[in-house]
């Protein structure tokens, strides 16, 4: 599947090189393609810079938001949570329109210090804000409750765990959840529509602390029945 | 141990006829004790009377909410979270002190209707709120991310699942955990002070969408390592 990735980080890497893997033709969007390529510094994240692993992945194309999404059905947003809406106002409506959003993107807000808060949560969340500004695209929250490595590689742990989806198109959500599947995941849960993500971003202060508790993030949730 | 359980609900009486088969001394503290076993009618959730409870469990004690913790070691918060701060009150302080209170409460709001909100969450929690009005009590946070049969009975669940304890005190918190293995749950992960019932308070919107989405309450989080 053409796919776009929104964002140059941890995650968006991940995600890149393992649909690569799948067979899938991968795009990274960002906001200028020629800088983010000669980047040769590490990020704020300490990452290795970003054309070091461009050089690595020569079969991830990069281009501008813009470019990215426009030839692409499936648009993954791996940006930050607080950069999340200006990016896809970047992409534009006219990209976005009948697309697939996978939302990957936590409300996070770190201007209060460790841990981060959430920036909406309970009335709302970061995957309706979403909708709402591109109500022609077709958003579908997931993947927002474990790291970037389990995301893609779950059988890393020692047992399956569980992902979730949050959506108000079902064809959406089917595509999402093939997805995760190919990328090994055996138990995913439709929660309903977009406002279910209010459920899964409030995971993320116990993830946070989880993290704390048990001294590494490789760690995931599952819905025990 | 001699505990006292405040709220006549299902938490409080399925906690109750537990305790009692494992050996514990229980009085359970309500408002008026008379007019309490003079109930005859179903309550608001549809629960049997409680005179008909009461009646099948005649080694549960009943009795004011001051007078029930008062020779008690142990009280178990098992009132609905809007009530507990106004229940504790009524315990009184000078009942509470010393003394380890463990929260099972959730901060549900339900004034804009299903699912409940929380009137606290991210930056506070219920749990914080008890600690800070009562701070000669040692309040740890439990079993508020299960239903109330799986917080005694766990292993009525397909496999073992988790269960989370916040507190500052870690005595208090090896005395609730010891309770919990006695209930029989296996993985009770310790996950710092009481600010991290914000973690498990916050569960709360999921599990509501996760009981809708999968039909039954009988489910749990484990946390897949």
């Amino acid at each position: 599947m053409k796919t776009a990735i929104l964002g140059t980080g941890t995650v968006a890497r991940t995600i890149a090189a393992r649909l690569v893997e799948l067979g899938h033709d991968v795009t990274i969007g960002t906001r200028d393609a020629e800088a983010t390529l000669a980047r040769t510094e590490v990020d704020a994240m300490g990452n290795a810079p970003f054309a070091a692993w461009s050089a690595g992945n020569p079969d991830v194309t990069v281009a501008s938001f813009a470019n990215a999404a426009s030839g692409s059905e499936l648009i993954i947003n791996a940006t930050n949570g607080g950069a999340s809406l200006h990016v896809l106002a970047l992409v534009g409506a006219e990209n976005l329109s009948g697309k697939v959003i996978l939302d990957l993107a936590n409300p996070l807000d770190f201007s209060h210090g460790m841990p981060p808060t959430l920036f909406v949560k309970d009335t709302d969340s970061l995957g309706e804000q979403i909708q709402r500004a591109f109500p022609a695209a077709r958003v579908v929250k997931s993947l927002n409750t474990l790291n970037a490595d389990l995301m893609v590689h779950p059988d890393q742990l020692s047992e399956s765990s569980t992902v979730f989806v949050s959506g108000n198109d079902a064809d959406a959500k089917h595509t999402v959840t093939a997805l995760l599947e190919d990328f090994g995941h055996r138990d995913v849960i439709d929660l309903g529509d977009i406002t279910t993500a209010r459920g899964t971003e409030m995971l993320l202060p116990v993830w946070l602390r989880l993290w704390g508790a048990l001294g590494t993030p490789a760690f995931n949730f599952k819905i025990v029945r």
